[in-house]
């Protein structure tokens, strides 16, 4: 059996009678029910991925990939492909709108230089570089099958490292300047949808390099042909190594029977390649925020999600899902805290 | 002048000078521009209602407005209508979910019966009763127009009131047995939309009962016709008290410079008779999340508000907006806390 597939073997269902305990629980507290939607779903799904009625999530954690994106020479972004190391510094010196979010939701930022094209030196950085940066996918594969699994298991290994120091609930983030590309290849790829409809605008291009960016995402899938049936194929050839390092993130937190919170497009689209490698990891996933990244709507379909926040966010890093958490903790103590109709006199329908 | 025309002129535009300052903090931030999407909004707003650039908001409220609902003897309901006056002292025992749900984000609740149809007696209960409940509307106004004006006073006094005690943040909810039936008449009559889709299924109703609550909302508006153009008739006719406070909650959020989150289906019909009241106090509403409840959505785009949470959430009593109270203090943290462009080094678009 390969690794990868050790890891997909190692990923269980979900227990179904934690979902019936938690349900059970939620139709005696003092609401009709189903009122409170999808704090409810949460409050049940929790209770099957960890197999508690009411878990905690004392210790939490965003892990930020990064890494780049050879075809940035296509002229495809809004930035210069040197933010993805300055922006590192960033996430390391706690200054980035995920940092303050996580700090605002009691959640650690973990920054993991799984590609980046730069020398990167900075006492908290994870290093677990696979190569720096990509090949350009609009001549060639972004990376082999090889480079890609490996990105995978770096993502797997780190959160079983966090898993180890007690973190149990996890969020994915992303940095990678042209990483809207390489998602919005993906989805095409995976689920046939057309690049006019999958291609948004990133950190902000207008029409004209709007369009570019669709010819580039279509050229690149001319000239790779990604194999549709092939979720690891289709990461290798248009994908990027912080995004094959979210799959690992993913599938990690799954086989650790962790909660993950999915980002916007980028971590969706490894949320996506997660679910085709592993069908039983999307029980694990919560969808955060609907983005504001034409394309999110259709990949959140294709994995079967639905967003709890529309905030018109399209800024990645982790922060649509850092929002999340609280959420997550809203969920529990409804479980924990609500009366019930019994114990408060009050009258069912 | 008469005191609603006193309370309306009282409310003043928001302060477009620190808007303008806050869109410049935001714009040297290290992200895209506009790339935290309604997080950059509310920051903006929360700059041009406090004239602050970086307002903090330390004492957060939850104004509870219960009342009954004549209309109830019509059969509307999935619940009696003894739940309302349970509810309450759910509410003043801690163990409703908008207690959990506001202990989780730092809050204090406040439940005002102004308009049960009980005698409720309870140390922390906010005793401002108008009437023991509406008169069923579909026979006759709910309210005289004295009376619907009274509940209106009696929730601006109440926000006076808190504003004296230090809270800058409110947010708004509602119980009453019967009060989808009220909000979606409501509905209808400012904005002319028909009852097959303003009328939701409240706590939980089946269809038959869902063809009936419709039938009911339109004979009501027929025996009342209430003026389109004269919100106070509106309110009157076919409201309830407790919509009737929240409409005084809203403006004396507004009268006194404090934001005033707007929780679902209920809670928005407020919202929406304020704006007509005083068009101005729009500015001050911060819209929480899209409810489950048909016509919700239609009752956003009637005030121009667009919700942060997607949460198919339908319980009312501020349930929705208290779960925002966390992304209004994300906004004014990303203001606070994030590095700067030029302080991070990291290179421009």
């Amino acid at each position: 059996m390969s690794h990868l597939e050790q890891i997909v073997e190692s990923i269980k269902p979900v227990h179904q009678e934690f979902i019936d305990l938690a349900s059970r629980h939620l139709d005696q507290l003092t609401k009709p029910p189903g009122s409170l939607g999808k704090l409810e779903d949460i409050a049940r799904q929790m209770a099957g991925i960890t197999g508690e009625v009411m878990p905690e999530f004392e210790k939490k954690a965003v892990i930020v990939m990064a890494g780049d994106h050879g075809v940035c020479e296509e002229g495809v972004s809004a930035f210069p492909a040197e933010v993805t190391p300055q922006m590192v510094m960033n996430f390391l010196n706690g200054g980035a709108a995920v940092n303050v979010l996580a700090r605002h939701a009691g959640a650690d930022v973990f920054c993991v230089d799984i590609g980046v094209n730069a020398d990167l030196e900075h006492p908290d950085l994870v290093a677990r570089k696979v190569r720096k940066g990509t090949r350009n996918m609009a001549r060639e594969a972004a990376m082999t099958h090889e480079e890609s699994l490996q990105a995978i298991i770096e993502g797997v290994e780190v959160v079983d490292d966090y898993v180890s120091k007690g973190y149990c609930l996890f969020a994915t983030g992303d940095m990678g300047i042209g990483n809207t590309t390489a998602s919005a290849a993906i989805l095409c790829a995976l689920t046939g949808l057309d690049a006019g409809f999958a291609v948004g605008r990133g950190t902000g291009i207008d029409d004209a390099k709007w369009l570019h960016k669709q010819a580039v995402v279509k050229k690149a899938l001319e000239v790779n042909a990604p194999n549709a049936e092939d979720a690891l194929d289709v990461l290798a050839k248009v994908g990027g190594l912080e995004i094959a390092g979210l799959v690992g993130v993913i599938l990690g937190a799954a086989k650790n029977r962790c909660p993950v919170v999915v980002d916007g497009f980028i971590s969706s689209a490894a949320a996506l390649v997660a679910s085709r490698l592993a069908p039983l990891s999307a029980s694990y996933m919560l969808a955060s925020h609907l983005s504001h990244e034409q394309g999110h709507g259709r990949m959140l379909e294709a994995i079967g999600l639905g967003a709890m926040l529309q905030m018109d966010m399209r800024l990645g890093e982790g922060t649509g899902a850092v929002l999340c958490f609280n959420l997550v903790d809203a969920a529990g103590k409804i479980m924990k805290e609500m009366a019930t109709f019994d114990s408060a006199g009050v009258s069912r329908g």
